[in-house]
């Protein structure tokens, strides 16, 4: 009999601009943790777009996800021109990653922040809505883009929403749509929200249009609990959150389908900081414990966690939250993997 | 030979909920100052929806907006329930109203807000995008709408926006797009934004991604001037904007046509708040200062607007700004327009 394999196989992407630092330098902390991974290495991004795979990946690399179903992933640079499909939106729809999952957390008085309460899950739709990708030319003057919405997604993601809250301990859900202008498809999301409430007695419910609701997301973002949204709604309030946290640098993500799941920080390739040992590594460290979370190694990602606050809290930052008096050190990219790992 | 009417003449709608208090309140003011107004009262929103039109609006008002080619319009509501289309959009887009501006500034120390420095002014798109109102079941489960970008739309706005900031003394203009992912209509308008910025070579010119602009709006509002952006961004990032500056209930708008333009508040109807004397009038006043402006009375506009700088810097101020210490008196609606006309 050969021995049991311990190890949860992983397919990760080294990325592009920031990515490969940041990346490596979170791969230490896991290791160093005790994460148990076998890591099958790809290549996805830029590289790959300009070898002439418009969608910036591979056939080897789809063999590998659909081989590990897990996907640990650092952001990648798509080239500039047409012709180019965003990789992100690729990997969500084709693997069927339906749920897209923000937490925004204020770590004050550690990391500087207008809102030290906020403490907020965006669960975003991570399929449907104007990035189905449907979009066209209809003269020389006039384009359109396909905003799509079904039934089956909106209840998939609402669902999810609500389950997410039940089992995370938290208390209110709100549901943001833009359904005073647009009565059938985001009709129908806030409707699936109102039929699949009833379900969860026990949480509060709120619905506020878009506009409004992103100007308290912004202004008052500790009155917010869990957030279930469209998908173009999702990237802009998670952007918005994990800023008014503190740095979208610090806001890590996890994409979940039925087969697969992807962890990515939410932040992009930042190709301007690359190669300099400046960039936070957080977000990706966090993706990375939300990962190890998902795969049953929850012992070692709380231990990551709580290294991670501890450095966070020794006022150890980098430069993007590094602030003169609060901070203590400003150090780069390694360095701030190892105080983490000398902290777990 | 008949005397020379100096009256402007203008098409009045009070509107639903808070609209008629803050609308009556404002007029005060306005003839308090001398504004040279003729007056046509018309009859909008929910009533009309309740009498059979599906638009919240009736043939008699159509003419009068043709004939004044001015329209101050308090904010209205529009029944729940499918059929009732948005009357906001249907004047915007019947009339041609294809520039809408919003200037969102702080008033610090007087009113409270974290971005003292804050003063932008958002130049919205306002006639194509997802409020082209092209919105269908496909299926009993799918929904569409379609997001429509126009070339001439996106070279009328931009240019607006560029002589916008010509001529009010601005130095840069922020363009917001998602051109990541929508590449044919967003990318559309990000083009047409670098091609006319050529002809403005004093001006500065930047672009970013919506989710990463509307992140720093609200973080650091002071860093923007002019933004253009298409409609709904600019739906959402005015309200973001006017709340992190203080509260959306400061915040007055213009809707600029070729023919006709409208003026208006961007809050809504708060029904809850309806008939209380509790609504601040300042949204609807400020858009009532823009009107003036915009019919030349803009001596009347001027002592206005520094009445209500008074009142606000005299502490003088409504619920939704009032702040124990720093304010000195909790007014109603009246009472902020009485002491608005006594510093005239
Ligand atoms: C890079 C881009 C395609 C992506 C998105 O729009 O979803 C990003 O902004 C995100 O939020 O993950
Ligand atoms: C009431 C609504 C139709 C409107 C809009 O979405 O444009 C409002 O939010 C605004 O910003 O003027």
């Amino acid at each position: 009999m050969s021995p049991i394999n311990l190890k949860s196989p992983i397919t990760v992407a080294h990325g592009d601009g920031i990515g490969p630092e940041i990346m490596a330098a979170s791969l230490r902390v896991l290791e160093a943790a005790g994460a148990q991974l076998e890591i099958e290495t790809v290549e996805i991004g830029e590289a790959v777009y300009l070898q002439g795979h418009s969608s910036g990946i591979t056939a080897e690399t789809w063999d590998s996800l659909r081989r590990t179903r897990v996907f640990y992933k650092a952001p990648i640079s798509t080239p500039q021109g047409g012709g180019f499909k965003s990789l992100n939106v690729t990997v969500r729809k084709t693997l069927g990653l339906y749920a897209n999952v923000r937490p925004c957390v204020a770590y004050a008085p550690f990391v500087e922040t207008r809102h030290p309460k906020m403490d907020l899950v965006i669960i975003r739709e991570n399929e449907e809505d104007l990035y189905a990708g449907i979009e066209h030319r209809q003269t020389d003057e006039v384009f359109q883009c396909l905003k799509l919405v079904s039934r089956p997604g909106c209840e998939r993601i609402v669902r999810y929403a609500f389950e997410y809250a039940r089992a995370n301990g938290r208390r209110k859900v709100t549901c943001l749509t833009k359904d005073n202008i647009m009565k059938l498809t985001d009709g129908l999301f806030h409707k699936v929200f109102d039929e699949i409430g009833q379900d969860y007695p026990e949480l509060e419910k709120h619905h506020a249009i878009i506009d409004i609701g992103a100007a308290r997301l912004a202004d008052t973002p500790e009155d917010f609990d869990v957030i279930v949204t469209l998908n173009l709604y999702g990237d802009i309030l998670s952007d918005i959150a994990a800023q008014v946290a503190g740095s979208v640098g610090l806001a890590g993500s996890a994409n979940i389908g039925d087969q697969v799941s992807m962890f990515e920080a939410i932040h992009g390739s930042a190709p301007d900081l690359a190669g300099q040992d400046k960039a936070n590594p957080s977000g990706v460290l966090l993706a990375g414990v939300m990962m190890l979370n998902h795969l049953g190694q929850s012992p070692v990602a709380e231990r990551i966690h709580n290294a991670w606050l501890a450095t966070l809290e020794d006022g150890i930052h980098t430069a993007d939250v590094y602030k003169a008096g609060r901070s203590k050190a400003l150090v780069g990219t390694k360095a701030f993997a190892e105080a983490v790992i000398a902290r777990l």
